[in-house]
């Protein structure tokens, strides 16, 4: 145990998700021997993130206006919603270039056993979107595991109902994987899911 | 890429030793969803840390006071200084338990590659400490590699020369571990090193 100070910011920073008690020493440490500049940057950044950053009205983005940036822009197209857990989503999906449409962030994917139901999500604003007449298409990109499949599952029933197209995003062998490496679920996915050519 | 105040905060903690990109992100987003007391203790831990904690005057070890706890202890012994190159040395030692005397610590260790060479370290401050008449022993305490070795032996050198005994900490096996994986380098040590029982 060091003394007082120190030892306060080692533990707020082991409390941080994926840092250990040895990365928190070693993180403090730097912080402690850096340049204040480099401290100030960092409180500043906290700070600022906090005061400023909140969550797009519409879609649940992350943002610091009230609408966020791919929302207020009139170039998305309307008439397709890609559904997603998290905003760290929609940035990856971003990167793909692949998707002209609006997003909606749910916030996470039912769990009961964490004690997440669909109503801890917004789903409900999710539905309001899709009364709007132009929505054609929802893809449902929720993660490929337990949870984001019963998420996924769950809207797809409600939405069909609404006689809107939904899809979901194909599973199958990752690009520059090896066939052999692959396990057997996601195999047999890409198999149920292979294409003419 | 995130807009404004959210990516700042990712760029400024991917920044720091051992955070990658994708942690950046996720402490992030922890940071912004978590309760504004959590980011609130850790901003005033950082402010705290860079305004109050400096380097004890005389053994070099972080301090809150210009003298350190251990250096203003007077139950610990003045006869034994025991070299380390930094102040986490200080507390991995200190939790052993095994040693009474105080602490010297050079804030590295020579390492010409990463332009550390004996004048950027405490070593003067060291030898002035050595004038005092009541140190009998120093214990090198530097790390078993290349550059603590390097250290040791500079160290070891320039001790002798003042009629100290010096002592180094012994290499050996880790206790609680396998023989079979021992590396040769230190299973040679543990050979040079063995004791009659």
């Amino acid at each position: 145990m060091y003394e007082g100070a120190i030892q306060d910011l080692i533990d707020a920073l082991g409390r941080l998700p994926g840092i250990g008690p040895k990365s928190a020493q070693r993180i403090a440490f730097h912080i402690l021997q850096a340049d204040p500049e480099i401290a100030r940057a960092l409180v500043d950044s906290i700070r600022t993130v906090k005061e400023r950053v909140k969550f797009c009205v519409i879609c649940g983005n992350v943002s610091e206006e009230d609408e966020c940036r791919i929302c207020r822009d009139p170039r998305r197209e309307n008439t397709s919603i890609c559904v997603v857990e998290e905003s760290k989503d929609v940035i990856a999906i971003e990167r793909t270039r692949e998707f002209r449409g609006k997003y909606h962030v749910l916030g996470g994917a039912i769990s009961p056993i964490d004690g997440v139901g669909p109503e801890q999500l917004r789903i409900r604003e999710l539905m309001v979107r899709l009364g709007d007449l132009q929505v054609k298409e929802v893809i449902l990109a929720t993660d490929p595991n337990l949870e984001g499949e019963a998420t996924a599952t769950y809207l797809a029933r409600m939405i069909k109902a609404l006689d809107i197209k939904v899809s979901r995003l194909a599973s199958g062998l990752p690009v520059g994987g090896d066939l052999e490496y692959a396990d057997e679920i996601t195999l047999g996915r890409a198999f149920e899911g292979r294409r003419s050519v």
